[in-house]
């Protein structure tokens, strides 16, 4: 049994990992929050796993790489230095930070880039998500980590492609372009369906969650996946072997 | 069999209506475009169908009334004093007059209207429909109707409560607001989906067309129909008994 | 605030039934099990909620009858006389029976059921349902239920129509026959469609649950509109006005 | 422009085919049916597309061979001979032979692949196709070729893992089984929809073809790839560089 110590645990996100940990028949090594003891965490630790906050960040990968384990990096609103300190604690031990820790949209993202690369640009490529009424943004974040896979696949960059809020009178469509919708209503915990429309077919790639807890039990695979990985920084795909 | 005449025999509707005629097993009792008598086709027909321009309309209703034989109108376009005339043919012969011909969305849009009266407006509803990479606007003209069936339903102005063209931050979604989106690729006839969104569940009520054929086949069907019936104008809603 | 007496308070349904009183904001009188004493639950109760077992129906019916409170029975297994029992002591009180309390699939079944009805049977019905890897029967009883108010609404007989399990050399599909097929996997609460397929045109009714808490809500919502209600046996489809 | 000759002209995919080509800017050097010269069309051509009979199978390769030109076999029903007169044929010239010609499903096959092969056996995979009422056998022929391209990615054997016709007491679901669900009606050319359900999320992978129209046209995107390539075995695959 792996021992799993959990950064930012009375969070969301860090009650859902405890529950993940215990579904997943791991030990919880244990938790802490702001202005908790990240080495003494890892010292009793197999692997660490941060959803806390972009100011703790330095302090936990120190933590890590002193005590020599693993760290899994959930932490959003991540700004380019905080990557660079990644990278530098990735000398010492391995770093998982990944933006999503849903394997299956870790999947789709891939499966939606290798068929952008397959399929010539004469295929027109639309993504639409659905979330909950209280969501404030659109395009959310997966979208847009579809879409930039889809452009990868293509090798174009993603805002010189991107048609948004669509309405009016539009024109016929670019060819090329990537179209974003979004639709808001009740609890919808996020689906997700990039299509390809050809001449007289489609395919269509969907990810739909039930439930806000495949992203602690993506963390946990995870982390137990890092445990005796050398070090260097990892993305959220080779858990998948991608 | 019924014998039907074509009104707009030449455009691409009044090709499809002569398949959709023979493949019903009734006769094309033949066909005029700009400038043809409309009263002489009337005179060996049974029902016209009219697919033509707004400024034929007066000649045709005329034409059917003089007949004494009944009239379906499908020609788009039309404004405030196209509908005067068609009410007023209307004391003399059966005139249906509709913007859509297709039973599948005439059905839908009724299923529609009474989903959204019998839910409460805690319930989100929205509105996404996929075209064909060449139209030039958006949402549809048939989204626009669902939206106005949705909005009929509740009792509320569409104008006031519609969300297009969703994108960047948004605000939570406001309640009883009707939200639209639209896709654009490829070579698709038309879909639509109407989504209402409660509490941890969802109802899902869509209309997908294969070929622009279904059109036609609607326009005969209220044509048969429409035999027999006493002067007055009616709604495609009544072909299915709505 | 109504006064809300849960019957059956320990098994899954009874404390999702917890759960969405107080999310309702309304109050928990209180709760009993095998071998409590319904009267006494009734006596403090506006309304009682029944999610037990055939066995304690009659002393449940009993209870509320004796204390002049209507009874919402959502208990399942139920058998002939059991209707009996309920359509007794609707004569007494208020009482609404029914097999499945989600707001959505009552409404579900309805649009079905009217849109069987409009449609000719040259449109073939074919339903679809998705639930989790450990279902043990195939369709689901919502599955069932739909197809019950497709055939009504045809004016026919399901079991004299169904086609279920196709698989091999079936032959083309007979003339008014409704389709069923199974889907299994992960840990799905439940997704239904219902489709009716015309000529180059289709018409999708779906359902999908997110969580099972929303038979819990809408057990509670048939509970608050119930009060007050005078003597005699209601469906689930009142509630929403069907 | 390429020079495409076609082996089976009158059939309802030769006629697409003429269609196809026309489409694609490219030239049709001829047409042949049973009893005409395939060496005499295979002269004039730059690449022959051969969608007749198994019967005529040898002689059509033969001329391909002759006239030093490439062959798209699109031909079903073949035995495990005609596969031996394909594999001894590339050894003179290119070769193509596939069961499925769109594009479409042949990537999305491959996604079927990798995504079963990345992800666990604890994702349970289901299959469900729609097609027209006409259709006399479920699954369909690329139902089960989807199926062997997840069996091939879990590497396993279809046969032995493979659950059709779910109905009545199913028991839960064997741990690694791909299901397979079949409906029937109306028109649809046909959908194939492949889920991958884990714990609390989902991945649908889907095909939609809008008309039978879309093998012909990848039929002629195949021949205009081999045209050039040098003598061995191809797949459809390669086409897109899979």
């Amino acid at each position: 049994m792996a021992r799993i110590g959990i950064i930012g645990s009375e969070g969301r996100m860090g009650q859902a990992l405890a529950r993940a940990i215990a579904a997943k028949g791991e030990t919880l090594s244990g938790g802490i929050d702001k202005g908790g003891d990240a080495l003494a965490l890892a010292r009793v630790s197999d692997v660490l796993v941060d959803f806390s906050s972009p100011h703790a960040l330095e302090a936990n990968l120190d933590a890590a790489a002193e005590a020599g384990i693993p760290i899994v990096v959930g932490t959003t609103g991540l700004e380019e230095r905080h990557h660079w300190l990644c990278d530098s604690a990735a000398n010492n031990t391995a770093v998982l930070q990944t933006g999503n820790t849903s394997l299956g949209v870790t999947l789709l993202a891939w499966l939606v880039r290798e068929a952008a690369a397959r399929l010539g640009d004469d295929w027109d490529i639309e993504i639409v998500e659905t979330h909950h009424r209280m969501k404030v943004d659109a395009p959310s974040g997966t979208a847009l980590l579809l879409g930039q896979a889809a452009a990868q696949g293509r090798g174009v960059d993603l805002t010189a492609v991107s048609e948004r809020g669509r309405d009016g009178i539009t024109g016929a469509r670019k060819p090329g372009a990537i179209g974003f919708a979004s639709l808001r209503g009740g609890t919808v915990p996020g689906d997700h369906t990039v299509s390809l429309f050809g001449d007289h077919e489609r395919i269509s790639l969907s990810h739909l969650a039930e439930d806000r807890m495949i992203f602690a039990a993506g963390a946990v695979k995870a982390a137990q996946w890092l445990i005796g990985k050398p070090a260097r920084r990892y993305a959220m795909g080779e858990v998948l072997g991608l």
